[in-house]
């Protein structure tokens, strides 16, 4: 694989930086430090502008400390197309500062419509990474795959979530195997001959920290795709729990926070910043490390 | 139900009509009319002007005769926060002339960020009713659901889809069931209790014209809802195959065609208009009649 590999560019990432932490970019109105609710929240355009500043703020506070941050689409198209131009502006301002995103947008359609989001993604955004879900088929996700590979980004595709309820479609067993084993083999079909130099594939799974039995029984069906763990932290997820999904080599999943790392503090208390640096070294020491 | 109860508004809808059709807004660079892209498409925000513009005057055409459209949210995505600008606009315009819309954007997350999405649909965009796709499960579609509710809107959750690859999930049979009935069970049991005057609730499915055996089944399964029927025309349903959606009242299902009406006729013919209002007429005559 080439260094534009999205697998091998993640593995070097968190190497470089020692922890498979992922900030995730969940920008909240009334969780918001009140210095950047100042303006007020009238309208749509004074929200995403305070959702921009806030992110911009994180992001130099976990450049160099993590190598992976993960902004949540479904917060910024809230604040309508204001919205959508302060997420641009997010991933741009991350990628300046050396950081990969992986935007959470949950994208899902067939043919040149997944192309459609494909470009929105990679072109648009310049994501490295995008979540996509497989409700509709591996048919559906090979135009993702497909523009992905072209740019060196990569995909998570959803398979076993970190909500209560994931497991009443996901856990359906059929001759044998749960959906999210099957789902999990249609990933894993479209990354052979994709594998990179560090082991991992550039397209992987989307797996909670909250279902430990499943991440186990996911890890050892598929050693070959990288995992991203969400329901770190807030959700429930413990370190123990997120422990089998890496390798020797502390490779093969980076976890995700949000809220744990994003608002540890009251909205009035000025010393925010303190208390995300405090909350991301607690994350980070908690953690497997990444030698 | 009230008469704010978006299964009675869709009966409605289509009785005033008289026909089921539902006009998709996919808007594409390369096949639009030549007079849109005569400023060329240098800028993301020339291309959105240009989607904006072509269904500002789709919209015109299609008024008074269909009764729902449904723009396609990854192709104005794909012209970035400008491409989202003309998105609004377009929803704007189509509720200024008395259409319904449909906001085809498959959108999935749990929690808050499924309300974040609802609210991006319901409150930004205005839609009457929204897509969105099952994998996380019932828990992930209340937010939806409940968000709707609130201001009379309604939810389209993919079933069953009009993809050559949708059976590969979607079929998987347990316990004598496929996923597609699993997940419209869901739905229905989230319909109960809205059922509204015309017999269909609030909520419906997403149903593909070109499996018609399945459509079937869930009509016989599920009849009380409603039903979006994409895959009619350029995907290959026939009218036939579309017809057992139907109740004795013509009711019961809107049939999406997008690029069978949009696109009709070569980009340098500048007789478009009267291409458009062809195929519309065809397709009108085609369909079952809403009496």
């Amino acid at each position: 694989m080439t260094a534009n590999h999205f697998g091998d560019r993640l593995a070097s990432a968190v190497r470089r930086v020692g922890t498979p932490l992922c900030v995730g970019l969940d920008p909240r109105w009334e969780s918001l430090p009140v210095e950047f609710r100042a303006r007020g929240s009238d309208s749509r355009a004074q929200r995403a502008h305070a959702y921009e500043a806030f992110c911009a703020r994180v992001l130099h506070l976990v450049a160099g400390r993590v190598a992976v941050v993960k902004p949540q689409s479904a917060f910024f198209e809230a604040c309508g197309w204001a919205g959508v131009q302060a997420l641009e502006n997010v991933m741009h301002r991350a990628r300046e500062l050396g950081l990969l995103t992986i935007l959470d947008a949950k994208r899902n359609d067939i043919a040149s419509t997944a192309e459609a989001y494909a470009e929105a993604a990679f072109d648009v955004a310049q994501a490295d990474a995008l979540t996509v879900s497989p409700y509709l088929g591996e048919d559906s996700l090979v135009p993702f795959a497909t523009k992905a590979r072209m740019a060196g980004r990569g995909l998570f595709v959803l398979v076993r979530t970190s909500n209560a309820g994931a497991g009443q479609f996901q856990n359906r067993v059929c001759d044998g195997d749960p959906l999210y084993a099957t789902v999990g083999s249609a990933v894993d079909a479209l990354n052979a001959g994709h594998v990179g130099a560090c082991g991992f594939g550039d397209l992987g799974a989307v797996v909670g920290a909250t279902s430990p039995a499943e991440l186990r029984d996911l890890r050892r069906r598929f050693p070959r795709l990288w995992f991203l763990i969400p329901g770190y932290g807030a959700q429930g997820g413990t370190a123990d729990q997120v422990r089998p999904a890496f390798d020797d080599h502390g490779l093969g999943a980076v976890v995700n926070s949000s809220r744990g790392i994003l608002f540890p503090y009251h909205p009035d208390d000025t010393r925010w910043e303190a208390a995300i640096e405090n909350a991301l070294s607690q994350a980070i020491n908690q953690l497997p490390k990444v030698p």
